[in-house]
């Protein structure tokens, strides 16, 4: 039997979605299960084991598989460790080997922005690029680094928290939730856009649609269905989260020179609100031999797609 | 004969220093010219072919000679270019090819920065580390970055320009040379201490020797020997440009996970004054699963062999 195809896990702090993936990265079959179902991390591998057990059957069980690549939270593509990831059940546990005991295949884990960048480099718009930064802006702000066609995982495997460099310096900045303050994803993420809402909809008198939303339930896509309306709040929401996200990518451009940066997750859905004013502010304030020069782009993989098939590619390596 | 040397190039925009490298990264001959001294780059390249001729000769000539490597302001790995670098008498010049022409020896350049980042790889203290920063702080501030044990040139050979990453953003923040505010190296180069120092010490009324000075002429050094004798403001300005860096450094660690970070160049000789902020500040403003985790460690070349050495590795590739 060849073994041509790999599986891919997309572990979220809600669902789980595992994919069979051929070697043209379209996912054949594909299955997901509740994360939190499991307070034991072995009834969740081996709740995996059967659902994959199914997705197999047709292609001729296990022996077709080659690998499994998995993009979890907090994921160590060195120690094959999940390390403190607060949203899981089981925040400390070694997955990789839990997982490659339980299949009997190998597995390889990464964390879930770095799974996202590999997917858009063999299967989205970063094809044949060798230098990306691809920018996840979902409930945080994640990030992978493509340099010289690889993922950068650094010393020690955590490289690329690029939602944890310092946006907004000061006693005033933001609260972050990793116990420091100012942090990037504090502002421009999803949970940033709607903090940015409730700031600006309580502290002006200025008319705006948001205004009848109950203001600590407010979110982003509320501020985008009002900036499709005209609403002049809501736009300038987009503006303040997007010159802020603008202006860091002009310091990560000093850093690796990236041909392009790509924009991923549920923020990117509020479209050109908010690419404009990352646009602008970048190319403001990026040095002069890069202005107008780096790419940012919405990621072309759909959403349920890119991280099953950005963590298959683990698997073919 | 076999070619068992290499040339390695450290130029300055005042001086040219050319060294004859053997395989154990010994500087086996050394001569210097004056780089201002030739406004005609053929001249240049033409001064340093004789000087190079004279320091072979006792080795049996160019026949020994592998490759040169030159670690050179703006340099371009990629493209062999020296691209807009104001100090020297050609801002833009083919370099590389000028000089493989010349010598009938294949050459590569690099910038200054990642020379002395390679010095440090092959013959210093980052010996065996496969990811690392480099940071020189001399007039401007430099960066080499490496990445699995390779220096980061990124999409168009330009990457690794951490001295014009944004420290302090607003208005009030300080002129740069680039056109821009706030880059790091107004604050944290031995010119962006002699600014602190002047801008210290003419707000103030403290009791400082630095006040016997000219404003206008107040050096790092000056600074530094005044911190020695204890004076209360010269620690102050070395508190703040430490900080200040430290701050960066943190940001910096969340990109590229490093196992250690290098300071080289002038500033390093104020020693403890400007160390103890540095670490202090960036073991409390980096994300805590790196504090007191990543070394920062003053470089183990001698400024004089560094980038000579540096450079030489190139041409080993």
């Amino acid at each position: 039997m060849k073994k041509q195809y790999v599986l891919g896990l997309d572990m979220g702090g809600t669902n789980s979605v595992l994919g069979v993936v051929d070697k043209e990265g379209k996912v054949v079959a594909r299955a997901s299960i509740k994360t939190q179902q499991y307070p034991e991390i072995n009834d969740y591998v081996d709740a995996l084991y059967h659902e994959a057990e199914q997705l197999v059957a047709p292609l001729g069980g296990f022996a077709a598989i080659r690998g499994i690549g998995a993009g979890v939270p907090n994921g160590n593509y060195y120690t094959g460790m999940i390390d403190g990831a607060m949203n899981l059940p089981w925040p400390h546990v070694p997955f990789a080997k839990l997982m490659s005991d339980r299949f009997g295949i190998p597995c390889t884990i990464t964390n879930d922005a770095n799974a996202a960048a590999m997917g858009e480099m063999i299967y989205g718009a970063a094809k044949g690029m060798k230098n990306f930064i691809m920018i996840t802006l979902g409930t945080g702000v994640g990030s992978g680094i493509v340099i010289d066609g690889k993922v950068v995982y650094g010393h020690d495997g955590f490289a690329g928290e690029l939602g944890h460099t310092i946006a907004v310096r000061g006693e005033n900045a933001r609260q972050c939730n990793c116990g420091r303050k100012g942090c990037l994803e504090t502002y421009c993420s999803a949970t940033g856009v709607a903090r940015t809402a409730k700031e600006i909809v309580s502290s002006s008198t200025s008319a705006t649609s948001l205004r009848s939303l109950d203001i600590d339930h407010i979110t982003s896509y509320d501020v985008f269905k009002a900036a499709e309306a005209g609403d002049e709040v809501a736009k300038q929401i987009f503006d303040f989260t997007g010159t802020l996200l603008g202006q860091s990518l002009a310091d990560f451009i000093a850093f690796s020179a990236p041909e392009a940066i790509f924009l991923f997750g549920g923020l990117t859905k509020s479209g050109h609100w908010i690419m404009e004013p990352i646009v602008k502010a970048m190319n403001e304030n990026v040095l002069s031999l890069w202005q107008n020069k780096v790419k940012v782009q919405f990621s072309a993989l759909n959403e349920a797609d890119a991280a099953v098939l950005g963590a298959s590619a683990l698997a073919w390596e």
